[in-house]
């Protein structure tokens, strides 16, 4: 009769049903870190995850909150073999008050969504998944490093369980959730970069599925990425068909007087697929047109042309915007052999309009700014 | 003492050590098939699997044969989230005296190797895992079943366990083969297949990585190839630039008479990086190479000139080639909304020289014809 009742929230097999979460403390909590400024990326992981199973003939099954743990994978599962995954990559940020909140946290859940259904992964109640988070961060909130710059980085992923090796959709699924404290991307204050253009690999193209956050994404731009190290840049400034696209894992922004003379930011559209929607992307958009102060312009542009802007000194600033760092500016790239510097104000160690970028997202992510993108978890 | 003993064995990180493999027969076999005519592919899996950790610290660790078990594997485990997953397919045959025969075993090992390469996975000594699988076909030799068409299917796979969400080369990972008995692709003679030539999703990309077989490459070709289903068609023709690339999972061959008027088969070229180098694709071209009947050549054709071609009545056969299926008959290709017939001996279920590349192939496979390219596990 129970069992009866509880079904009756479930009636759609793509409904996650969070009054039936079911919560098990951890009995063995990790050592917490000890000094927050030594936190690296991705390193420690909170004491609770998120687990929610799937298949094709029960749909979403019982949430779960318990205490990090390996996962349990047949070595046939899909997710091994043909990478059907997909992930997010969001922050729970501890204001000045102690309060927790998230940044847009519909977006991240939009493009998860759009990334599950790229992959024939099962869909989901968005909202759903949002609250699990909000417990997630409230049972996990000792975790959530104090100060600005400072948050709990949460990594919503769904991999594909399928135990066959068949090529095609999944008949199993499961979505975890896993919280890792970091601190701020640069501890002592803004730290340009060196990109090298690299026209020999190719992030994404038209056709692919470089717009949707795809673990199948990653896998092959590690190894480019090392190579431009070995030459002494820290990212590859991904090129298609000299179009410039993205800088490593970020999207890219320059900000230049155009041919026109006009003062603009531009960055490269979502229009053809291969441009990853990155919220800090989005977010960086709305503000600049709130701002109203230049030109705002989402267009293809190439490398030859913005190697020219740099020799003709139009080019002001340039930076790459990802949740990590929330800008990343950059100093210089390379490009058929030559070296194309770009302005950066040493005393900020980035141009004025980076600088102001971070800090109104900062601001408003902290909950210094009134903002409706600060989402307060009571 | 022993320890450095062992030691010894191990001078090179990149070797793997098959005098050290440790053997646990499994205390729970698993049901067996009953009826072979019956099994799907990738499925069932037999009773035993090969692991080999290994460490960026301590390189490969010791190998080891077991029962078939779920792997614990780290919820930031990179495999997860970034795809550093790379596998091959392979077969081992049962033949008419009972032994047990491995297909260009070499072949498998090259392509496994440059594929790890190139996500920064692990190298390692191709003749040891080779080594492996044969120690395992031993141990599950009850699980090959009998008949022509009838293999274990082998799937050696490489996996990044590295604990951490940064993007980057993984500190840990590891290899396993796992083992699956599988039936004739065609159990009930060739069945050719209908394509949709897609323009709208492209597979590879020259600069991407669609000459290896990472996990990364399939899992954003599902979703097409369900669309593909949905309109009726078996499998996508995969067009870059409406150059003819492959077919679903598979390298694809056209035998036509060229616009010269010469019999001529014709695959795409390895050149670009966008066509994965199949062990079949190379097979059929060797073998034909032998036979000296027509012209041979590897080059980019488009599907407008192909269309043109089947129009023309120039066309004599088309098929895909792999190793689930060797080669796999087409019947016909829609494009821009016209439908292309390829001739069908009906008789065969195929044309005449896709019959002989299969035979030709399988009878090596299974020992009838005398060939290197079979490899006999004593």
């Amino acid at each position: 009769m129970f069992g009866r009742f509880v079904r009756q929230y479930s009636t759609s097999k793509n409904i996650i049903n969070v009054n039936e979460l079911i919560v098990e403390k951890t009995k063995t909590p990790f050592q917490k870190y000890t000094d927050k400024t030594k936190l690296v990326f991705g390193k420690q992981f909170s004491d609770h995850m998120i687990e929610v199973p799937w298949t094709k003939e029960e749909g979403w099954g019982t949430p779960k909150i318990s205490g990090y743990h390996n996962l349990s994978i047949p070595p046939s599962a899909s997710v091994l073999h043909y990478a059907l995954e997909c992930f997010e990559g969001m922050k729970a940020y501890k204001d000045s008050n102690g309060k927790i909140r998230l940044f847009r946290p519909d977006q991240n859940m939009n493009r998860f969504l759009n990334s599950a259904k790229r992959i024939c992964l099962p869909e989901f109640n968005k909202e759903a998944v949002v609250e699990l988070i909000k417990k997630l961060c409230i049972m996990d909130k000792d975790w959530i490093p104090e100060g600005k710059g400072y948050s709990l980085y949460l990594r919503p992923t769904l991999i594909a369980t399928q135990n066959s090796l068949g090529v095609g959709a999944s008949n199993s699924a499961l979505m975890f959730v896993i919280a890792s404290p970091v601190g701020p991307y640069y501890p002592e204050g803004f730290k340009p970069v060196k990109l090298i253009a690299d026209d020999q690999y190719v992030r994404a193209w038209a056709g692919g599925s470089g717009a949707f956050k795809l673990g199948s994404n990653y896998a092959p731009t590690i190894f480019p990425q090392l190579e431009a190290a070995k030459k002494g840049y820290s990212q590859v400034l991904w090129l298609l068909n000299d179009y410039v696209t993205e800088v490593g894992t970020m999207n890219m922004f320059v900000y230049w007087k155009n041919a026109q003379g006009e003062k603009e930011l531009i960055t490269p559209p979502l229009g053809d697929g291969t441009i990853l929607p990155g919220v800090t992307r989005d977010s960086i958009l709305k503000l600049a047109q709130k701002w109203g102060e230049f030109k705002i312009t989402e267009k293809n542009f190439t490398m030859t042309e913005l190697a020219k802007a740099i020799k003709e000194g139009r080019v002001l600033e340039a930076f790459g915007a990802g949740t990590a760092a929330i800008v990343s500016p950059i100093e210089s790239i390379s490009y058929k052999g030559e070296n194309y510097n770009i302005p950066i104000d040493t005393s900020l160690g980035c141009g004025p309009l980076t600088k102001k970028i971070s800090e109104s997202i900062m601001s408003i992510q902290y909950g210094e700014t009134d903002s409706d993108w600060s989402v307060v978890i009571d």
